[in-house]
């Protein structure tokens, strides 16, 4: 109760958030709002997120380090300030490359499975 | 047309986007997705983002510097990582602190007059 960040609806420190470790090596930690949900994404290097997709709009931004990353057919080196769309149903998939990488993703709508 | 970047529609090179100046000191460049809507805000020293409202939701992190946030009757000084989340309708301003300062905003849905 003496923590002033948990007596508001608005903030969130960083490093707070549901954690998740979705694939070896990658964790993330959510928070959710009314209709999107934040996914701060941390990626040791080497690690990879397979190919997946989900109904859920995805977009994002580099925040540190470089990613490989896959959206269909289109594969980009990323590095910090760099952004992507996924519309739903798009298969991607994620590699880390020579050190640890920071990503921030949000989600639409809400993704339960990561609450 | 020798730019690979713009070859796709789902990844966007760091500095693109559209640019709007919102208040003195304060760019902004926006990207938007299908129901969301990225935005890249820079805020020099000492700009300002005046107390306004919009219907749509907004979530966003620090991404460097400090800032200044207020939403309704809630003030935290923010720094890298640090994240927020405002409803629909709910005032909010924001003044750059001691250097300049990043952030990435998100929207639900795409704000119109950004494009």
């Amino acid at each position: 109760m003496s923590d002033p960040w948990i007596e508001d609806p608005y903030f969130i420190p960083a490093g707070a958030g549901s954690r998740h470790q979705i694939f070896p090596g990658v964790e993330i930690r959510t928070t959710p709002g009314e209709r999107m949900m934040l996914s701060v994404v941390t990626f040791e290097p080497g690690s990879v997120v397979l190919d997946h997709s989900h109904p859920h709009e995805q977009m994002g931004m580099m925040v540190s380090g470089r990613l490989e990353f896959t959206i269909g057919d289109v594969t980009r080196v990323l590095g910090p300030g760099d952004l992507w769309r996924i519309p739903g149903g798009i298969v991607h998939r994620v590699r880390a490359l020579d050190g640890p990488a920071v990503a921030l993703d949000v989600f639409h709508p809400i993704r339960e499975d990561y609450l």
